[in-house]
């Protein structure tokens, strides 16, 4: 295992702020949002009590739901932390405070930990797992909100 | 439209991270702040509800009263976002926690995008539009305690 | 006073968040946070009403009672600005949203500042001088968490 080059370690941070950025907008669908993941990705949320997700279509029916629930989203992102580096997967670690809203008013407010190991496809980084862990106690409406119904 | 620099990116996150600190310094008045600002800076605070200054005294105006106001400010800035560079100003986008008590008990808390179009005048970077919008909804707090009054 | 270098700038801002991750971390003792600091590293917490540490035994007494009493910490870094580097001594300064709850239930929320004096030792970074300053108002439940009992 090797240090992290530079440029990698910028371009991951740089996908782990463009995944904020995506998931916060929550106009005109979600395509953009699921164009930072590889086709193969899985989305792992179960250490904070949300579904693990190993195909393209579930990771889409998650975030269809998001988009189609949320009215506000903000996650900001901070304590980025490069964790392996192998020749060809990044994998960085972060801290994001995530605040949402949904349309029928109720609130989250979760404090956690984003794991994504990526690589580069064509060209653009992409996320090929990505797994939320527990930072402070979860809320109940995180369950209400994103959970399965 | 070109990748910005990596010393220009560097240097626009630092002025806007020199932003949060000079406006969370609330002695000695804010000549330091507003040193920040080209001489024709516009500060658009109209998607928060807050006024469109179009003139330096107008901007001197505005923090004027929030440095008379304030007895605490926290800004803490992440998520940067490099818009765009054409080879003289660069834009970037931030996301803002703002948090503020003002002398008379109110508190305000938002969660804001900054965006700065920044360039260099005199071997220093300067704001020469700066725009805030919303990311969360916003409390009644913020147009009490900077509205026009 | 000369400006620090660029690769001095990434290793203090990861030696402040890796103190993060650390501090966080309230699992197999604290062997590994302590490693952070030099071995006559001094912590100023008296600006927030908690003690100064001017020696080890101190600093690890504070630590251990931290990661007896806390259940869950959460310390989200960012606004990192270099304040003077002499060639061998790297001063920064921080923001830090610094979230914790106790075993008996007790939680504490604080928006401050940190200050760290680092040297390098032995081929790596670590904290010979840390400083914490106040924000926000600090909430009365940090000097039940963490004062002297």
């Amino acid at each position: 295992m090797s240090i992290m080059p530079p440029d990698v370690r910028q371009a991951v941070a740089d996908l782990m702020t463009e995944y904020c950025y995506r998931v916060d907008r929550l106009e005109d669908g979600n395509a953009e949002l699921l164009a930072l993941f590889t086709s193969d990705a899985v989305c792992d949320f179960s250490p904070i009590g949300l579904p693990e997700m190993t195909t393209r279509e579930a990771i889409k029916g998650f975030y269809d739901s998001v988009f189609e629930d949320m009215t506000h989203h903000f996650h900001m992102i901070a304590n980025h932390r490069p964790e392996s580096w192998d020749g060809t997967v990044a994998v960085m670690t972060a801290y994001v405070m995530g605040l949402g809203r949904s349309s029928d008013g109720n609130t989250v407010d979760v404090k956690v930990r984003y794991r994504m190991e990526c690589v580069e496809e064509g060209g653009r980084w992409k996320i090929r797992r990505y797994t939320i862990s527990p930072g402070m106690p979860l809320p109940g409406s995180l369950g209400e909100i994103h959970g399965e119904r």
